[in-house]
């Protein structure tokens, strides 16, 4: 359905070797970690910031809508080009531009990996803090428009907390300058937050002036299994309410465990069905002190063990395989990425356990306790209908629980196509209407990734 | 100027008690800390969301320009009625609807002073990171719309690192609720950002979620002080180099140490012609371990000496003294708040000397050197046309020095008036263009804080 002369105008501004317009070639730019298909009628690679304006604005006056990608490893069905049209990926605008470590800033090109970065940082003893488990693979302009976070966000926080400024490209294919170089400034408004988050559907970023961290001196780990789900939800409201912010804060229920259980026989104790996975970094003394703190308040009665952890990587590296140990047993899972005040995790986490119940649909509940932000996972099977009725229903009362606790129904995931039909419960008609209305400044001609995050 | 019946529709909204009429009452409501002064024909003070929606509203329908003010300490001259009409002043919402410890946060109306927050955190062992120096007189609802700081930014960040959500009336007269009551939360753009630092111009604040922070265990002190400005440049530089993060590393310059001399006679080194007065914080150990690194980095041939503070808060008085003395002084000194990446101070800060020289116009620098973010205050002579028109001129370079060397206009105070007519050198026209469109679609009758902010 492109206009006849799109692709010949397209090939003039990318060049032949960075457009795909064969649909074997297309296709693997139809989907990401949603896991659902919509091929686009082409892909072009953007090298730099020009290229990207010049086919957002030959988007433009050729009506063709528009997909940004970055790595495609979004769960939420943001980079899927759901209407058709051309899937711009910025994976090839892979120059980190500038290592500055005397102002604590990289400036990256938007299809630098999250890993890449850290490794640039860390020679000069620095990261950047938003770690997703997807860190080896995802684009840090993926990471940005999604405004991506990890285990470590309990202590050090999102991406949105650590970009000072951006280069980006409208939806009307205007580019713009937004933040500063510098860690404080205030001149105009924060656009740079504004597209963080935005899920590619304001503007292309093309350029990111990145905050840096100094790395911690040391790293302690505690784990720390209980008995039942109740008792390990009050050890982390305990941990979340006195001083000493663990730098990660990991939960486990006992589907979790049993399915680590089944790869790594004998890593856990039999008894437990619920842990957590605790971390306190900083200096030697400062991790001691924190460390027995944080014991102090794991202690509760239905508490089995709460141990400093020998191997701290060999458990990361187990709690990163879930996710894919879950895609195995069930690949078409409902993956939720839900928050709710940490105070409320008590009761989200019984609730969760009644409506699995109800529904009869099995759950696994994982994630950044410590922000109080649970990755729900049911465990349906496609070809039973009626199961996937049951899951969905149970989704449905899954959110309206969330929301009546207090909560958010992502906390890093995003919207993108998957939750959109849900966004109408957490934000009200009059601040949609006016969401709707920034899109529309950034994007008169509604063509760059519509269909995402409104419902 | 007034439509026949606003002052009586006006009157039925907020009460006769909470309006000002009588050109004396208004006339307190004329000013802030730029000392510029514009009347408002009428001051009106809304106690809840609902009376401030309904006083947008009237305003929109009747064209009568609507300047929010909290307590009118801002010195960018943002809460100045410039073009008349209503004052709508927030300083009567001064309820903390909510202090959850557990949750780390506080629930806050516009108008409760900054140091009041402060006190019902410390109670439960937390603070709220945002430290203006006005700090006992200000209003959190100007901190979030001018996006304040002060010298624990450094370490801690700035007021849009420590906000949840928001609740806020558009200039349309909407009441919008941004943001969530999480440390995590992807649902939608992100308004909470975009509306703080925006001075006032999108909407009117009405409640706050602030996300509270553990108070350190303990906090020590460091004076160093150097021969010339040079050597302690170069000594910010180095420690901002190293990975341990002072709490505040605050500089003052020759000029604002023999100001503090005046006052306070034989507290100083006679030949220290700079000084750095740096903060670690944390647990014991972990203070002995930065302020060990921290000395080390003050090292270089300029220095005096570098010492640990015997008593901390009398220093921090010391330098809040400051401003108000140099007010003495030179009542109409012009003073900014410009920024530079830190590894640039050297050349800012021999720059500033050289202009100085270059107009005649004494200045004094002093300021929160760690984020590179330094109070420039040129001390002019009102009665003196001629030194006036140097002062401006010096500015005027100042402003070009600053943008030359990567760094931002201003650090904390905003652009209200003062700034307006540089904002354009800083931001490009495309994204000038693109804040306005935003502007528009949150006021579109322009009637919220006109004439502030852009050029
Ligand atoms: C195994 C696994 C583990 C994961 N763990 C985490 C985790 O711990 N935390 C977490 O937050 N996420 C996690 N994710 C999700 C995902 O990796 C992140 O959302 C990541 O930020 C996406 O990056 P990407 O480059 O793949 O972006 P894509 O999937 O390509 O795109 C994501 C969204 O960003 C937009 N976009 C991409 N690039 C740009 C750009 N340059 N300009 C404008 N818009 C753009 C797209 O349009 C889309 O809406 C995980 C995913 C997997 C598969
Ligand atoms: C002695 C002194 C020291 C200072 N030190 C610092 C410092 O260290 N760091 C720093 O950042 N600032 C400092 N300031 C500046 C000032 O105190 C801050 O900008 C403060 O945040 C302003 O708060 P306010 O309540 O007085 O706001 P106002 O001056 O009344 O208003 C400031 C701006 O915010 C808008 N506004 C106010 N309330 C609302 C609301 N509820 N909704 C929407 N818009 C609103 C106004 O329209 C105006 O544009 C200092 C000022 C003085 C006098």
């Amino acid at each position: 359905m492109l206009p006849a002369d799109f692709i010949s105008r397209l090939q003039a501004i990318v060049g032949r070797d960075n457009l795909f317009t064969d649909p074997v070639d297309c296709y693997a730019y139809a989907y990401d970690n949603s896991r659902k298909i919509f091929p686009p009628e082409a892909v072009a690679f953007a090298l730099n910031t020009q290229q990207v304006r010049d086919v957002i604005q030959l988007c433009n006056q050729c009506a063709v809508p528009v997909t940004p990608r970055g790595r495609g490893t979004g769960t939420a069905g943001g980079s899927i080009p759901e209407c058709g049209g051309l899937v711009l990926s910025l994976e090839r605008m892979r120059n980190i531009i500038l290592v500055d470590p005397a102002n604590r800033l990289i400036v990256a090109e938007p299809g630098v990996l999250n890993q890449e970065i850290q490794e640039a940082a860390k020679q000069h003893g620095f990261f950047w803090p938003p770690d997703p488990s997807s860190s080896a693979y995802c684009s840090i302009g993926g990471n940005l428009a999604t405004c991506a976070a990890g285990p470590h966000a309990v202590k050090y926080g999102v991406t949105r907390d650590h970009v000072l400024g951006l280069k980006a490209v409208t939806g009307n294919g205007e580019i713009i300058k937004t933040g500063c170089a510098t860690t404080k400034g205030v001149v105009g408004y924060d656009l740079t937050r504004l597209i963080i988050g935005s899920e590619g559907t304001l503007a292309v970023i093309t350029e990111a002036t990145l905050k840096l961290t100094p790395l911690p001196q040391s790293v302690g780990g505690i784990t720390a299994h209980y008995a039942d789900i109740t008792h390990c939800a009050r050890a982390i409201t305990a941990i979340m309410a006195q001083p000493h912010i663990p730098s990660a804060l990991e939960f486990l229920d006992s589907a979790a465990l049993d399915l680590i259980r089944g790869r790594h026989p004998g890593l856990l104790p039999e008894n437990s069905r619920a842990m957590l996975m605790i971390e306190a970094d900083g200096g030697t003394a400062e991790i001691a002190d924190s460390a027995e703190a944080i014991r102090r308040a794991c202690q509760n009665d239905g508490l089995i063990t709460a141990e400093a952890t020998a191997d701290p990587a060999g458990l990361w590296a187990v709690r990163k395989a879930l996710s894919p140990l879950l895609r195995d047993i069930a690949p078409k899972k409902i993956n939720e990425d839900i928050v709710v005040p940490v105070s409320r995790l008590p009761e989200l986490l019984q609730g969760l356990g009644e409506l699995s119940r109800k529904y009869r649909v099995a759950n696994v509940n994982f994630g950044h306790a410590g922000n109080g932000n649970i990755h729900v996972n049911l465990l349906i099977n496609p070809d039973d209908p009626d199961e996937m009725r049951r899951g969905e229903a149970c989704l449905d009362e899954v959110f309206d629980l969330v929301l009546k606790l207090g909560g958010t129904l992502s906390g890093e995931h995003g919207v993108g196509r998957e939750k959109r039909a849900y966004v109408g419960r957490e934000i009200d008609a009059q601040t949609m209407a006016l969401m709707k209305q920034i899109k529309q400044v950034f994007d008169p001609n509604g063509i760059l990734n519509p269909g995402k995050l409104f419902p």
